[in-house]
């Protein structure tokens, strides 16, 4: 591509066609910018705003509070000892995963985990023990099945995993998993579990000492209302000088941090969210009773909700025989649900799926929430006799 | 601390006190946002907006035109065979290092690396070795050190370093290096070199393949106008299936880009701003002379320039001998500069240096600089009789 302004034109300012419609992609709902983070963001746009107020280390910068918000908002919040911002859920996990183990080490992920999960350990060179799922419908996990897991990886390599992940919920089905009673096992053979909150960290109540994890993991963007990437870490006391330890060659950087992390506009909406992100979570029953409701509707219509159930978490999965009938019967078939949805100003079911989607309620409210299940039945309807 | 109402109320949306402020501090004058930048900050502010038109890789999505970006544009402005947008420069040089070596492996760095450059070695498990510099006051590089540093790895270690890295410019001095003649020598031992152009892409017009470097990276919120933590990484065709190797637990994830990078306002912004960025390097020249002229401006006031003269760059190192002095005698003396620069509504200068300080003069055109330059001699003026 020659960089002449008729080839540099179709960069610039583009317009983003999905704003304002109703978005109940999961990767959305927990992402929205409040208030004071589309004020932050216009204000700490530039480069590396926050640097011009940092003494070498983020973390301890005073003001904007940043050192308050990360020794002493953060480790409330999430329920551990020390706590960082990362550039995202995944760059945490890694961070812990590569601390944690060296080449050739394992670490047990659960069934339902995030690809991320895997991506993470592979880029960390570690082997991959799997605690399976139950399968359909309820895609339960056996809290016991980690005692397996671990037993497995020591019996073949001499040595336990380095590290047990749980994924507190999965992004599939929205499953809460007992989180506690895996922590309670995986101590009993003395290995660390991670608890990857993307979903739940800044939407709901979570806390990494009630449910005895080692580490817990949050994503700023996919909950938290803050620009991404950005995300948080917590580790326990004893983990802690691993995680973050300090660079030989300059005393006051951390290594797995690379030094720094998020220190422009995703840290100060992170920040600027805050507030009503711990007071959402407050709210979480109502979000709750809000899933049950929508899921509730769309069972009405013929749909199966697949996972937990009754369901806990607002990303749920559904199986929807009607839009598949439908989408066998018309032209580009496939597509005609997101078409119709679209029509309506309705997004967040990729483009193509009838069969099987997941969605989220999170935030939506039930006015919003009714506004879908009737712009369902409503295609189910227009359809019904085709 | 408890999150209560009056805890929280700390957080939220807090002013920038530097915004409107004639900013000379490095960090600063390359990621001020352009116009096009800021509306794009606006829209695509939420989350993690972008995986809305996302099928699961980054940088193949055509709509906004990402794909276009990564895959033609940015190629062709770094002068590489294959792009990819990372979370920023520190997380490029870890990206290459972690995919060309493994732990107890050696790279080799200039003497006047980023501090981020030896944190990314040191979190790859890399040994360094350094390639001098001459010292004060040029702190000039040769290149011919290179094959000296490369020989003695060679020697002590059997085997040659997996990478050699050249800072261009460093962020010190705003030495540029030749980083030709560098490449042709470390080409010579088979090894590879790494262009860490965090201070020269999107500042100035450079390309990896004129230079011979095997890797380019590039800052987003440092030089290319864009709202951090951003970068950009070019890698040479010989080198690209290495460094962007994909998972096999998912097949479309590269694994040292852990799935996704940038995929929110990050990437919209440096997309916004490219063409104003390509645009302005090539009006380099013109920043050389700003440059030129305003240490001229301050060599008139008895202040020393070091590092490379004539200088061509807009970083630039000062020794102040007249703040200097000053600061002896006053009181809270080391803070007299930072205040008085305050009070003119300049920043960029650390609080607490008078000897000796970085600056640059990048974007800031000639009025601006003037303006400095002339703050400079009036607080030299206002205490001449102390």
């Amino acid at each position: 591509m020659t960089l002449d302004d008729s080839s540099l034109q179709k960069f610039g300012f583009i317009k983003r066609e999905t704003l304002g419609s109703i978005n109940i992609d999961p990767l959305q709902t927990g992402g929205l910018l409040t208030g004071a983070a589309k004020q932050a963001l216009v204000e700490w746009g530039d480069g590396y705003s926050v640097c011009d107020f940092c003494g070498g280390v983020l973390d301890l910068v005073k003001k904007p509070p940043i050192h308050d918000f990360v020794h002493k908002a953060l480790p409330e919040f999430l329920g551990c000892d020390e706590a960082r911002v990362t550039n995202g859920a995944r760059e945490s996990k890694f961070a812990v995963m590569h601390s944690m183990g060296k080449p050739g080490d394992w670490v047990v992920l659960d069934g339902l985990a995030h690809y991320s999960s895997y991506v993470a350990a592979e880029r960390a060179g570690l082997n991959i023990e799997v605690v399976p799922h139950a399968g359909s419908p309820e895609y339960h996990l056996d809290p016991g099945r980690y005692g397996k897991a671990i037993e497995e990886v020591t019996k073949e390599n001499g040595k336990p995993p380095v590290l047990a992940l749980v994924t507190y919920p999965d992004g599939s089905y929205g499953n809460i998993p007992d989180a506690a009673k895996i922590a309670s096992v995986c101590h009993e053979y003395d290995v660390p579990l991670l608890l990857n909150g993307a979903y739940s960290v800044g939407r709901m109540p979570v806390s990494a000492k009630e449910i005895g994890a080692d580490f817990i993991v949050g994503s700023g963007h996919k909950s938290m209302a803050a620009s991404g990437p950005v995300g948080v870490l917590g580790v326990s006391e004893e983990y802690a000088p691993v995680v973050f330890r300090k660079s030989v060659h300059n005393k006051v950087k951390e290594i797995e941090l690379l030094g720094c992390t998020a220190r422009g506009a995703t840290v100060m909406t992170l920040m600027a969210s805050f507030p009503e992100v711990v007071k959402r979570t407050r709210n979480w029953d109502q979000e709750v009773e809000n899933a049950r409701w929508f899921s509730s509707r769309l069972e009405g219509m013929g749909f199966i909700q697949r996972g937990q159930k009754p369901h806990s978490h607002d990303l749920m999965f559904f199986e929807a025989p009607g839009f598949y009938e439908i989408s066998q019967k018309v032209k580009n078939g496939r597509y005609f649900l997101y078409r119709e949805l679209k029509e309506r100003n309705i997004h967040g079911i990729k483009s193509g799926l009838t069969k099987y989607f997941k969605l989220s309620t999170f935030g939506l409210g039930k006015e919003k929430l009714g506004t879908v299940a009737d712009a369902f039945e409503d295609i189910l309807k227009k359809y019904e006799n085709i």
